[in-house]
């Protein structure tokens, strides 16, 4: 099978290099910014690719909604298999792309674009064929999992932390999407459409890291408590689903503490298989290339999709979904939520919770926010 | 896809209920042992099953080498694909089920059989195909995880923490085949036949867990260390490699130290996906059908092996291997390695080893015993 590559970047160029030694699999052109195809195997038009008959299978790894789309499309339809790392792609036009692959069909599969290396999609989208998933989740950013890790583990601020993160090559110069928790949402949108054929397309909340202190990691290493940002996937009703991205402590027990550096974990929990752990590297050249060769050769074993082109795109709610938690706020500043118990460190609280629902302590925060008081809060893990 | 069972036990009973409901499988006939066919489904002799032109697949959960190879040879010659729980099998007789498979244009696939519900084989059997595996390992038997978690985290002695074991279901009456890592071994055979196309059937060092006490898991714990069963395979040449089996330490920020009860956790490191860990239920009912599911949901789409056909069954030379180690013995036994410190406890001592080969220190276990002494020991994990 041919695969052209569309982006010659970190990834596509390890794409390139691993379709050299794939079995069954051989690099066809490679797709580059216009004027810059100065090598043989390069071209700069999508048209040139899409015409190409020698060409089977088509792995883009650009980045970004457009031109991203309309070039998938452009492929489907000229009867090509299409494969991507893409997030952003996915999240805006997944639903889309599973309906021209089926109506063609052809292949559409995105395993690289959730958990990295991680092979997280590809494994739930083979067990919901005859399993049901009851729940998804785990650490789906490495950039946000190195800079927890290294002020837990290394005492670093955040402001070191991130730099570290950005010296390494982990987070990009303005890491937003990461810290926020944006890009952990993505995630878990592509993740739900794999595991309950439903994407939330709207009224997910996400917390980032972006609110985490020195202090806080220093107040929870007392507790025993080790602080991962999590994201959660779990079906509500015949319908919906909730979905969110929040910071959650943990006992050391926990497999979410052994998650070091910039790993991922991806989780879900099959009816019949129990709990499934999978963890590895979430990002970089060689993990992220592996993952979409892994789709590659699953295209050449007769695999064809892992979105049901019938996925339907729902409103997260995250009413039906009681967590504790931890908050950390200053002192003289209320929480609106029933308490439990509560403990004064210098200028600061921290306020434990009784149960409440995920969208109550999110809607909470930014209230709490908007009243200029800073805040930080994570779920105690179950 | 319809597809017959041979074994209603714990899990033929599961795989047959997953069938029912699974996409493009039915169930089909249900082989019993002869006179116990009392329902309209269950069918008494294999012959029958093999002439059905309606069975498309036969999934094999009965155990044991005979006669389950027989059968399989039955079905695979009727052209039917056959897929498997049973490692027994599969360590004996599966480089001549492949080949005999690949004649056919059938499928031969076997998930279940290491790691349980834990997609192990599975991912790694789609790996190889673009990647190169260096490395495959982790904590396969479940029952032995168990009972040292029990002893590490709940101080039970090692005869409570069978006796517990047995209790659940999770160790047979004679537990020989678990406590001295034959089972684990049998495993890492196959891991090794689907990783590196090598089979190791002889040359294989293998320590158990019979050996571990109370007293040595009082002693690590003070260490902040945690012991667990680790099967390790490394391509050694071009032709050989180590493959073993013994109790491995950790530090506690390990992913092998969160691995409770009676989980899996398999590990595979991929020169470009980098480490791939993958954690779930070994064992049971329901993550076992789910494997042996997967496997079927697999080869509607299109799969048809795991081990390559032309597997080499080759000699383990685990002498290429350096370890260092803690050895407990007698205060007055001499351990013939070269040591960098020891510590004495009560009656005994706890030395410490400089690397040495893997083979030289099971070898050196096995003089020792042979000498009379009690002797535990467990390789510094890395």
């Amino acid at each position: 099978m041919k695969v052209a590559v569309l982006g010659f970047g970190t990834v596509g160029y390890g794409v390139y290099e691993m379709l050299k030694n794939a079995e069954g699999l051989t690099p066809g052109p490679v797709l580059v910014r216009p004027g810059k195809a100065d090598e043989a195997f390069k071209v700069d038009s999508i048209e040139a690719i899409a015409a190409d008959d020698s060409v089977d299978a088509v792995a883009e790894v650009m980045g970004g909604v457009e031109p991203a789309f309309s070039y998938a499309c452009a492929v489907l339809k000229a009867g090509k298999h299409f494969v991507t790392s893409n997030k952003a792609l996915v999240a805006a036009k997944g639903p889309e792309l599973a309906a021209l692959a089926k109506e063609k069909g052809v292949a559409f599969l995105f395993s690289a674009a959730c958990g990295g290396g991680v092979p997280f999609l590809h494994n739930m989208s083979l067990a919901v064929q005859s399993d049901t998933i009851e729940l998804v989740g785990g650490i789906l950013n490495g950039t946000t999992n190195y800079m927890l890790d290294a002020m837990q583990r290394r005492g670093l601020t955040y402001a070191d932390a991130l730099a570290d993160a950005q010296k390494l090559g982990y987070a990009e110069a303005d890491p937003t999407a990461d810290v926020t928790g944006l890009d952990a949402l993505r995630k878990i949108m592509l993740a739900c459409a794999v595991a309950f054929g439903r994407m939330p397309v709207e009224g997910l909340n996400n917390e980032g890291i972006d609110s985490f202190t020195a202090e806080d990691a220093e107040y929870l290493k007392k507790k025993g408590l080790t602080c991962r940002l999590i994201v959660s996937g779990v079906p509500v009703g015949e319908n919906s689903l909730s979905a969110f991205v929040e910071p959650v402590l943990f006992e050391k027990t926990a497999p979410e503490c052994s998650v070091l550096d910039n790993f991922n974990m991806a989780r879900y929990h099959g009816k019949c298989s129990g709990d499934i752990v999978l963890m590895g590297q979430g990002a970089g050249r060689w993990p992220t290339a592996s993952a979409v060769l892994r789709d590659l050769s699953d295209i050449i074993s007769g695999r064809r999709y892992m979105m049901d082109p019938d996925v339907k795109c729902v409103c997260a709610d995250n009413s039906a979904v009681l967590r504790k938690y931890c908050v950390r706020l200053p002192k003289e500043a209320k929480l609106s939520l029933p308490a439990e118990k509560e403990e004064v460190v210098g200028d600061n609280k921290y306020v434990y919770t009784a149960e409440v629902p995920v969208s109550a302590m999110h809607a909470e925060a930014e209230k709490i926010r908007k009243d200029g008081a800073k805040l930080f809060f994570a779920a105690i893990g179950q």
